[in-house]
């Protein structure tokens, strides 16, 4: 039996003058990218940019709408409606279609950002807002979500393709929710730990949950970072041991 | 032999808390919307709002891209380069038309707003930027530019279908170009002398300018304005008028 | 015994091309105007012209600093730190403060906007960091703040002089809050009603709850409105019924 | 006889997650910094740090007011009048001045950002726009701008102190202005070069023209970069080189 996975990474953050990431390098590495729109970051120059180097990589582009807020880069949770988190999404997503087009590249996928992922991901009508969104500006993008959240529910209700994230880098609660970052044992430090976790999602569809318990969480794509040296390297890591371990790594098209 | 006109009206400028113009009355009188894309005017509720309101009165919807400064209404000339003004059209057209596509409406046409109109009407460098954008978006999308200008040749040269603009209630030079507006004679207040200006375009396809010389002025699209009552009765005349004339008024679809 | 009260309106506005509000009118009504400050509306253009038009017509002058929302007019909540809150709210109101100082007007207040407001009126963290921000840019200035609420509880702290903010036309629960605006009876549609209600919080410092209960409630200022003719003439009436009742309207300063 | 100089910087240029610019290490370089005021770059925690950075490092504090343009970097010339300069500056200079305010520093200057300098270089009416709404704002503030540009001759007509700037790395036309960027001789990148020109203006007065014609340049400060290794190792070269050469290296206060 075959096995894979995706990975994707937030790319075309860089804004006017201010650069931030390491696009290139991390290209090489991920299938997917998630491409800023504008609103939390990116802007026109920075999207015709990157959909163009992900199409040279042979990456998978897709939009990543998230909260027109760039000083706090879309982190913040903002007070609204499932209407306006319709409209906002299809503006983006539209927005970076566009780019994709000139450069004959399909877009692949839609990943909400930030708080906009997060708030989506536990209130089931942003989810649908989202989900309905994405549904009506193409039908064939598939919709990515935390697994097991609203926003993954609200996609699949919707009709949608969806892909179901996970986090290498992250523990798990033993009702499937992310450990919050504040907490000691959020986050995974060493590669090692990273792979026995991501190898038992992605083979046995299971996690072990930071209390020791064993829940099921599926898993389709990963999140991975590369902005700094750190976070690049553990990537690298990543991709190298999975591919080690026999998983195909590959994005959905 | 039959003459038609097309007239088209700048709409869905308001923003947020803040109301500006008389969409519903206005799309009453005209037969294309230039419809504001969130960067000089309109946010991503009032787009979805006059795109759909565009529908239901059977006006055809066009982008109308500017550039990206709200507090001067994009009326300020900023300096930039042809391959900005490419991708920021690009962004605004490709965001407008995924409200089209949600409302089951194909956009007609693409005119740039205020300053960015301006200086690609004598720019060719900014003017090829626009039509090479817009092509590249759709190239099934017309173009909208002053008579004579730069933009027009640009669509031209581009490929892209055409629609010569001009204006109901200005007076022309010699030279084709528009009385700057600061001058006394710039304005024709009078609605009478209008539709005798405007016939001559239509019906001869000339216009007498300034100093009383007739110059060549071909006309596809008046552009008109509803934004306070004198100019909404004096859209409202000129269309009355037009049709007592025989002259039928229609969009491009 | 004399009895005197302030009333507030929110001011300028206006952002750009887009008028809000009827500033001129308003201002023969009132004695304190709360200011925009470029952030949840206004823009300098527009603060540099009210804080002239507040200055000859003899009204006082205060900064309404908000989040950076123009889109959503400073009403949608934003997750923030009480670190942001406090920069937030020195940057807002010096910038007013300049423009004061060029009129040769002393500002007398600062009054938190919209969503800021609200959060500040129950979070101590947030009601704490507007209330040191305030002192620190200028000690004299006045606070104003929901009268029992976290904000005023903070500028009485700091050691800053408060003002104890209530609404004419909403009614009040048994705890001392607003009646949430989505409720039946929030407002208070009849301006006798409304002067009674007012007339009992100046002369007696109580406030009859939705209940019937009679619940402290001391008031220095009350906030009125004018941007549409039904505001407008309500705050007219209502200040014609104070000064019938001898009640003064006079500002602190 | 003394000699004396003053060596000033843009600082303060990150913008909420983006990191621009070196500034710890450029403050132990430079005697003033013209701190950005949240319109081309900065955001008010950036600016309340950049203060209180520089008041630690014994760095004189400046504004340095720009257009409204974060992705443009204010670096985009934007049509406008001396109305919106004047109150675009009081605006910015009167931000920066709450902060300078609460960390009990002083404010020294105000320098006006790259288009809006090259601007009011050469435009007597902004130059004048820019003069008076410091001098508005605060009498005692001094004003940077070109040698001999319209800028510094506002500043003189309008009774402000102003410093003179020149350019340690950047050559100069027989008319006393830059030679611009474009040229293949526009920039001086040997800094024992530069240094032999910043001495001849500083000990002389004089400036050696591009085609050798020595002409007068008065210089009170000089314009030093350290956003990459390259400027950094420059400016501390320029540093080192003039305090050997006994000159002082000092700001105004």
């Amino acid at each position: 039996m075959e096995h894979y996975i995706d990975l994707n990474c937030d790319l075309g953050e860089s804004f006017g003058p201010y650069v931030l990431g390491n696009d290139e390098e991390v290209l090489k590495e991920i299938t997917s990218a998630n491409i800023a729109c504008g609103y939390h970051a990116g802007d026109y120059r920075v999207m015709a940019q990157t959909v163009k180097q992900a199409a040279a990589a042979g990456v998978a582009a897709g939009a990543h709408p998230g909260f027109q807020d760039l000083q706090g880069f879309g982190r913040r949770e903002i007070q609204t409606s499932p209407e306006d988190v319709y409209q906002l999404t299809v503006y983006q997503v539209s927005a970076l279609q566009g780019f994709c087009r000139i450069e004959g590249t399909a877009m692949q996928h839609v990943k909400p950002h930030g708080a906009l992922y997060n708030m989506a991901g536990r209130d089931p009508g942003l989810a649908e807002a989202i989900a309905s969104a994405v549904y009506d500006v193409d039908k064939s993008l598939i919709l990515f979500g935390l697994s097991g959240s609203e926003l993954v529910k609200a996609g699949e209700r919707q009709g949608l393709r969806v892909a179901k994230e996970a986090f290498a880098d992250r523990t798990y609660q033993p009702d499937g929710s992310l450990t919050p970052r504040g907490r000691d044992n959020a986050v995974i430090h060493d590669a090692d730990t990273a792979v026995r976790h991501v190898k038992q999602m992605i083979l046995e569809g299971t996690c072990t949950a930071v209390d020791g318990t064993i829940i099921p969480l599926e898993v389709d794509t990963l999140c991975v970072h590369g902005d700094n040296p750190q976070t690049l390297a553990f990537t690298r890591s990543l991709r190298h041991m999975l591919l080690e371990e026999g998983i195909q790594i590959r994005s959905f098209t």
